[in-house]
């Protein structure tokens, strides 16, 4: 009876959840028998499968609905292309070694740990939180982040430290640094002091072709692979913006040192959106579809003065609030919200939270998170940024390869201005070897200069100084200058681009732990509630006995199931288990 | 009228439809603004669609009707499992350099370009080819491969020429060296001479973590991280064999000098099986259904022989035969042969190579390739090889964890042997100290050992050495020894493996060269005939102009249209393309 089944009854128990998916083979530490590497899991057949109806449904939800024109690049990139980006100077994350033992780690992840441990003994010094239970298992989970002794703090300090937590991704190295040695951190490990922060860049490298002169990375996400095919893809869609590229394919980044399971790894599959807007023009022809659509925002001014105070709007109210700057970015903020929901994500674990000025990554000019609420706090599983011109820009500059759309005005822009034109022969016979220079010369004139040399001629001559200091003497034979009429028909501008950039490992991830509960009777019976739209099992066709006489009977039975033939992508619809083997 | 259509009416031209290909954006090269990389193209958006859909097919035809369990593992792999696959030593081409300008070549491919120019210019020469055509396009084409001067050669020159090609794949490198010296084969583009061949490994390296010292490769198969997951994977299917895992993913491959497009490539797309079967019992239960399936076979005794006469048979003809070594793997190889044709391969230009001694992976002991004719000649596009128990055994024991199927025997197996047994109190009285190095002594001995032992023991006593010269004194206090009956009910063994690997690129190049042909009344016209199954776009909807009041009308019919909604995974269904703009 569905009526009677209580999924609250227990509390979310992460270690129950992780042998669940263990046993299960959702996934599992990648070279497990190698002893494993960290921040690199393989996906198991229910991992594969559930991740296979989530790119599923996330291509019908954006690519097939929104008419994205879809790409598939490659991983691997000369080192040219993210010097251009900008990715080789500053796609780095800040570390600091234990002085003594020489362990790395990521010097924002060291702050936040060791302050959320003095905080939280704190809470437990003042009686605010329950004592740690005692047993074996809080003993193993604790050993793992830093310890937290029951040691009350001054309230000055603690609202210190919570300030610091509020904008710990708005701090440079050196700052981080600094709040090292002024709030004594160190390694929770060992106890040991940690080295001033220097940048580690986190993407792989290797070499292309036999002679190892060519440098190449991984790309650290596919967005690249988009920009440099902005012209075909343009080209591809009749010359006419706004429109988007998208693309689901593996990225790499070389985390500093990887604890988290499946929310921090080195390898990951991205899906990723870039959307080509005119920059004077960033309203959505269906953003009246979302409007009304209500999120959990929590902006940068919030943010800023140390709070995490959550404000529920419509995307509506927050784009005319000027809160979300554009109807484009909170269209498809409001579209990633739909997708989140639609294969099951909590919405009220769902907030998006905008960037501070410091944290942004460096092409972005504003940037919202998807961050999902799980058992290790909020987490980014979506990023919705605009990069505004910045990568076709720099990548055109580089190359001189225009990455440009050139639109046809209907409204042609009629100007009037001075205009000189030159008489070749008199031009050429005058000034010889110089004609070149002095046409030049004119040609750079603006406005103003024009005029006044326009009102010299008419008095007779004029003389004009080279760069190198020569003098030349221009007469009316040799050039007039009049005011004419100018029509522009053409108007060419590089396109911004809106990217939504999901993190499809997170967000499966956060999934499971959404969908997780133990029945209400038994607490070892772990259930996943997951969406029929997601789930990788649909039907399961179990035989009594593993009797080789069934074997036949389940084979029919397989094959005149109403599944068979036609299973959404990626759908093991029938599992053979024999209940007794 | 489609009764008129001739498809046939033009010759294959190549050029054309690689005009057609980048014109439309199927696939371009990367990093094209950049100058482009050798060996690494994106696919646009019908080339994403295609490959989509190739994927689709692919994952019904096998993962769903095998009920095969689904993988996704990482591409990025320590080093020491590639040490232990045997990558690291044997995962190599050979490569050649220009001794003048430093070119590097690979070594077979130098060989069969030059030989291959002077069978032809022979032909040529003799008259039996047509003349080459005098026109650019010829002339550019030509520059690419070795010259073919039309000078005629001796009977029995171009007999050896011509079985050298036939068994290309079967020389070592040293052997290339001497061809080339044997046969004065230089760098066809300068005339210069080349060195001897040295091995060049294939692998992308890197390394992992910010401390450079765990290095890393790219996965240039996906087959390891199948192998690796074999325990896991083998509870998941509760402990039975046959079963298969399956993957769809990229790889990697550095290769020497890639020049043919998507037939040879840095980066790819696979789509591998690893089938693990009883070394017993290489049966396959639904090989009935295969039975009667022709085939057009290519054995290694022929190629050993210097030809290339294919045989039609009927697989279950062919495994009769031992020509296909054992069901499983002719099974496989029929459903390849399905699946090809299912998507549009020509069966015609489709034949099954079976690969000669030397040619052979180190770790397979027998491999057919389904070989797709194109206009490059015979391309290996799907490897079907029986890897036997290499890569278990060696990761097994590498890592010391069992990588075994135990199997309860139906029948028990009973057996009867002497079998020592030891009076545990009197044995350490009388040996102190060496009562452990004695009783292996007496359970290492074989059968006829301990015959000899317990007749010296019914006369009292006997006397045993160890390695180090000890003697020990044995009662029949100490030990008896006695004739038992044993019964063994589990079995224990390593699976051996059938891998059927796709390089989908290569599918996919091939397909569009069979699929493609002009129009009789108008060779400038060309088409792309993809079956229904695969093809990129299934509905246009075509607005007659560009006009704006057109938007909303074009929009509802997308909408309304019977496919909207459901299209199959990865298509773009509704292309907006207006007639005029």
């Amino acid at each position: 009876n569905m009526s009677t089944v209580n999924k609250t009854a227990h509390e979310f128990d992460k270690q129950r959840l992780e042998a669940l998916l263990n046993r299960r083979f959702f996934y599992a530490p990648a070279f497990e028998i190698y002893g494993g590497v960290a921040g690199l899991y393989d996906y198991g057949p229910p991992g594969s499968s559930l991740q296979a109806n989530i790119i599923s449904e996330w291509r019908k939800h954006f690519i097939v609905e929104e008419h994205m024109l879809e790409l598939d690049t490659t991983i691997m990139t000369p080192a040219p292309v993210f010097e251009t980006s900008g990715h080789v100077a500053r796609f780095a994350d800040w570390m600091v070694k234990d002085t003594k033992t020489g362990d790395v780690l990521r010097a924002d992840h060291l702050v936040k740990n060791v302050l959320e441990a003095r905080v939280a003994g704190d809470k437990e010094a003042r009686g605010v939180a329950a004592q740690p239970k005692e047993d074996d298992k809080d003993k193993k989970k604790k050993k793992k982040t830093a310890k937290a002794a029951a040691v009350q703090l001054a309230d000055e300090v603690v609202k210190e430290y919570e300030s610091i937590l509020a904008q710990l991704d708005n701090y440079s190295g050196p700052e981080l640094g600094e709040l090292c040695r002024k709030h004594a951190i160190k390694n929770p490990d060992t106890d040991n002091e940690v080295t001033e922060p220097v940048q580690f860049n986190l993407m792989f490298a290797s070499s292309i072709g036999p002679t190892g002169q060519h440098p190449g990375f991984l790309r650290p996400e596919t967005a690249q692979g988009h920009f440099l095919n902005f012209s075909r893809l343009l080209d591809f869609n009749n010359g006419r913006v706004p429109f988007a590229s998208a693309q689901i394919g593996r990225s790499f980044r070389n985390e500093i040192s990887p604890r988290a399971g499946l929310l921090r790894v080195r390898e990951f599959t991205m899906a990723e959106i870039e959307h080509y807007v005119d920059p004077e023009d960033k309203r959505h022809e269906r953003f009246a579809d979302v409007r009304d659509t209500v999120l959990v925002l929590l902006d940068r001014h919030v943010q800023s003065e140390g709070s995490t105070e959550v404000k529920h709007m419509s995307v509506g109210e927050a784009v005319d609030k000027g809160i979300i700057a554009n109807e484009t970015l909170g269209y498809f903020i409001a579209r990633i919200y739909q997708y989140l929901v639609k294969i099951g994500i909590n919405p009220s674990r769902l907030r998006f939270r905008q960037h501070m000025a410091n944290e942004m990554a460096h092409y972005a000019t504003d940037c919202w998170d998807a961050e999902i609420h799980n058992s290790t706090g909020w987490t980014e599983c979506v990023g919705c940024a605009d990069r505004a011109a910045y990568d076709l820009s720099v990548h055109s500059k580089k190359t001189g390869h225009p990455l440009v759309v050139r639109q046809a005005l209907k409204e042609p822009i009629v100007t009037e201005k001075e205009a000189a034109e030159f008489n070749k022969k008199v031009f050429g016979k005058t000034f010889k070897g110089d004609a070149a220079t002095v046409q030049k010369i004119v040609e750079s004139m603006d406005e103003p200069q024009l005029l006044k040399l326009k009102g010299e001629l008419a008095q007779g001559s004029a003389t004009i100084t080279s760069e190198d200091g020569k003098e030349f003497t221009l007469t009316p034979e040799a050039l007039t200058i009049e005011r004419k009429t100018f029509k522009q028909s053409i108007r060419e501008f590089t396109p911004n681009v809106i990217e939504p950039s999901f993190g499809l490992g997170r967000i499966l991830y956060t999934l499971l732990e959404h969908s997780f509960w133990s029945r209400e009777q038994d607490v070892e019976r772990g259930v996943l509630s997951l969406p029929p739209l997601v789930a990788p099992t649909k039907v399961l066709i179990v035989p009594l006995s593993a009797r080789e006489e069934f074997t036949p009977l389940v084979q029919e039975v397989c094959k005149s199931s109403p599944f068979q033939g036609r299973p959404p992508y990626g759908l093991h619809v029938l599992h053979l288990i024999p209940l007794a083997s």
